[in-house]
């Protein structure tokens, strides 16, 4: 028997898995390496980072518009444009969501891809001007550097204008560049987050049809991030020495008292994107189902000072029959390798060493 | 280091962990292999089991009353009584919840909770009348036995007066009597689910407090059941031949085509109980953590055709402060516990092998 660990091992391992058929086709491993949200076509990623702090913004670009929906699990969301999602209101497709730093104040980021948007003439079209739909989620960074430098409306419009279709960069970049984990036992016992991508491929070639799902994710948790392969903490709350990763849990059940947190003072939010075709009540379901990829690695998540929030975008560019079980159940998956791979290449700073200066 | 897991299987293995002041303090094995839902003060559990085919119910009655919370997050729920669990609606207290096989059928049998209720006085308080507050989901379980079969009102009754605060049994009983997992490639591939329960206890001697979060939960999912400690599929999907356990995501990974399942084919159903002093929206968000521990341990989970439903009661009789990211990271672990139990004192049935005879 293989171990479905074992089995995404291999694709944590490679990042990202392509399927033909019925069997596992074995692709090159320098595509593998670059499995990212990026792989749905219609999706373009761009990062700004404001190296000050540092802190930044994210930018995920669907300019031929995308079918979305968002789930908002964790109690201190910072967020824009997020009720148009509901499935009975109006608007069928975004343009782009920005994943900012900065708390509150982040969500400006927004008004300069709005901007950048309009002057290419994408948008919602109404009798009177184009307004492009652009909703947002911000992670709080403001205990990493000066407070006051918070990802604005011009960060924003870098961010788009260096929106591609290659492989996003991860690590300390974009809305990572000041995410932080392991935070239950205080700042001081903390460890450094970033962002992160990954996407699993189905592919049928007698129906000449495949189907992607790809994740992009800024883990910035009061949690511990957890390999789901093998239950090691790669990243999380350290001893009070700061030489060893003691855990939020293991903290927990030896009794350790639990610093008072403020709200806001984390927030994991992620993109999850396919080319499958979903109406606006299934790319919420997606969403959902995503969340349970942040469940398996990061503990505790979802907390009262996580405001954790999943963007799921549709471009429909696939003939794959969308279904919603197993679009969903990739969505997790996906979205678990995205995490890891944001905390394996995020890099330690001053006071917030990294997974790899643990190895 | 410690990882969370090996601490949490030491856990596992023992049914419960208790804590005292700043150091695990062991406990005597017997106490620990009883850790169940039961442990929490004010709380009383009672199956009953329908062996002709079989199904059944559980009943959790919380006679002095508890605060109550319920997150709904599978596709295909079936569920009485939780729109007054909105914090914004009126009733503060509920007096039972069911957790029930036979499908929207077995939602009858809470009227029976409601009968055994009313006739010792127990509800809410009207000019007219005492009204007993019983929420209640149910799961799918018609494909064992013979459909025509469901949990009633007296079935209900009968589980509420079997009802008492000692440890209830778990496996083939009450609302696991009928369950089944790894449902992903069909039912003749499937395994047997059933009923468990954990606890954790957290106790400060200094202050002379304690803090207990206890779950019960009848797993019968479209998933697979995994130990989140080592990565390994406990009870799922088997291959063709019913010889191995596949995995659904093994399967989905290596292309093979899924079958179109009904919705409500499935559906995983739990309470989480607390002696913390919880409002309602704190009851709710405890109950929405708490599926994080249905996702580390059930793969896929919250699917379309699941109808996942979670409840969370406090019984307020504990003088630990709430902290409602303590007690949703608890009681997703103790709802992870619970799983596993459930899973692995589940018996195989003919053409339903179970965990037991994998061993």
């Amino acid at each position: 028997m293989i171990s479905r660990r074992e089995m995404l091992q291999t694709g944590i391992a490679a990042g990202s898995i392509t399927l033909i058929g019925d069997r596992i086709s074995p692709v090159n491993a320098q595509k593998m390496a670059g499995g990212a949200i990026t792989d749905v076509a219609g999706i373009k990623v761009g990062h700004f980072t404001d190296n000050r702090r540092p802190t930044g913004c994210t930018v995920v670009l669907a300019e031929e518009g995308a079918v979305a929906g968002v789930d908002v699990r964790g109690a201190a969301p910072g967020t824009r444009e997020t009720d148009l999602l509901d499935p009975i209101n109006l608007v069928q497709q975004v343009h782009a969501i920005v994943l900012a730093g900065g708390s509150a104040y982040g969500l400006d980021s927004a008004g300069g891809v709005m901007k950048y948007l309009e002057e290419r003439r994408i948008g919602f079209k109404t009798d009177d001007a184009i307004v492009p739909i652009v909703p947002a989620a911000i992670l709080y960074d403001l205990s990493v550097g000066d407070p006051r430098i918070r990802p604005d409306a011009e960060a924003g419009y870098k961010a788009a204008k260096a929106a591609s279709t290659k492989a996003p960069a991860e690590g300390n970049i974009g809305a990572g560049s000041g995410a932080t984990v392991g935070k239950l036992l205080g700042m001081k016992r903390a460890m450094k987050g970033g962002i992160g991508t990954a996407s699993i491929r189905l592919e049928d070639r007698q129906r000449n049809s495949s189907l992607t799902v790809g994740a992009l994710v800024a883990v910035n948790a009061v949690g511990d991030v957890i390999d789901p392969a093998t239950g090691k903490i790669l990243a999380g709350a350290r001893s009070a020495d700061g030489k060893s990763i003691q855990g939020a849990m293991n903290a927990i059940m030896s009794g350790e008292p639990l610093p008072t947190l403020l709200g806001g003072s984390a927030t994991t939010i992620g993109v999850i994107a396919t080319d499958a075709r979903l109406d606006k009540a299934q790319a919420r379901k997606i969403a959902q189902m995503a969340h349970d990829g942040l469940a398996r690695t990061i503990n505790p998540i979802h907390t009262a000072y996580d405001g954790d929030t999943i963007f799921a975008l549709s471009t429909g560019k696939s003939s794959w029959p969308a279904n919603v079980t197993l679009i969903g159940a990739l969505a997790a998956e996906a979205l678990s390798l995205a995490v890891i791979r944001a905390i394996q290449m995020a890099r330690g700073m001053a006071g917030l060493p990294a997974a790899s200066d643990f190895k």
